[in-house]
């Protein structure tokens, strides 16, 4: 599905750097380069930060997520878990999922256009709590892909305990948008001529190191290709 | 100033993993590790995500921020700036920045114990514009060198006009809270005990590559210490 439509995120802050120049990629109608762009965000991460209102206040929390853009909401489905134990949302409030890739340190030559490359998508509503079987294990599923892509084949299935201590809950891909910010800084011209001051880019990535084995595995129990692959 | 309260975040979701072990570190009163705890995070993060409410919903985008521990408010200041043709934060709104650090991808026997290994603060608080000029002058510099340690002392000078085009806005350290996962899986024992999956830690962090000269940089510019020593 590509039918997608801007969310409007009012300019109450601009990401990571509102004084140099970004570019607000927005998701028109049918905006096939914005989806693509919503999805590499989805695909990149690992966390995303939750936006919920406890108290009157705009509470944000890390949280694991998967994905799924041929899931039964409009524009597919984004999917978050909790525990049972907790309390939970209520699903009839709104809720906002903000993923975020830092790609790199824009060093200009002024502090006023120093900068971060990134990629950010912003989804926002009413998250349903997913109460079908078949789904929730789906979800689950690719909530441990999205950490390792190919895992949840490899694990055994989930019990009936532990899907009831889990609740599972599904937001629309739909109203969201997409911002980033790629290149060197943009400084003045005035300054870029006085040339005391390095300028550029250091790019930022997330590396993972070598995998350190559980105390309690098996010396004999190797490392499989779904994990040696991804470090 | 050691001196900070706990933040009782509510379970509305837990972090990352609600179904693993975490270890919620409650900042008590002259609870010093705890404040150990938040400055390492604070120092740790190059942006972190601010939660706003915006029409009714929890807004979340990523921004840049820096701190003072000695800064003027109650446990000191973190602070946050953007720009003012863009519509300000009410300053006695509340506000929520999460700063999150992805340590690892802690990889379990079942998908029900898959967790990250993470370090997150959390500071709530009515933000305060700040108006006196050496506070806005020292916060914007803090804000770049926590992109790049050291990095405001090589740039010239602000200008008026890049002082009249920022807002520059202060939230105290005090309502702050921390969680942190460490170590490895939180397995079952019963699936300990069959060894056909591989259990552990794939550690994660952020890297810094080879820095790229700005494009219109000129080629006697040398790369600077301040630069060199981070990558």
């Amino acid at each position: 599905m590509t039918d997608s439509v801007v969310l409007t995120v009012p300019a109450v802050t601009a990401p990571l750097s509102p004084t140099a120049r970004t570019t607000h990629k927005r998701a028109r109608h049918h905006g096939v380069a914005e989806r693509a762009a919503l999805v590499d965000v989805l695909q990149s991460a690992k966390l995303c930060h939750m936006g919920v209102t406890v108290g009157g206040v705009p509470m944000v929390f890390p949280t694991a997520y998967g994905f799924d853009l041929d899931g039964p909401d409009r524009g597919g489905s984004i999917y978050l878990h909790g525990s049972v134990a907790s309390r939970s949302l209520a699903p009839d409030s709104e809720i906002c999922i903000t993923i975020t890739i830092l790609d790199g340190l824009v060093l200009a030559r002024s502090g006023f256009h120093h900068s971060m490359n990134y990629r950010s998508g912003i989804v926002v509503g009413s998250p349903r709590v997913v109460t079908d079987g078949d789904e929730r294990v789906k979800a689950l599923d690719l909530i441990v892909d999205q950490v390792v892509p190919g895992r949840s084949q490899h694990l055994r299935d989930h019990t009936r305990k532990e899907m009831a201590a889990t609740v599972v809950l599904a937001l629309p891909l739909y109203e969201a948008s997409v911002k980033a910010r790629a290149g060197g800084p943009g400084d003045d011209a005035a300054d870029i001529g006085v040339e005391t001051v390095w300028a550029g880019v250091v790019p930022a990535s997330t590396h993972f190191g070598e995998p350190i084995p559980s105390e309690d595995l098996d010396s004999s129990v190797e490392l499989p290709e779904h994990i040696s692959t991804m470090v």
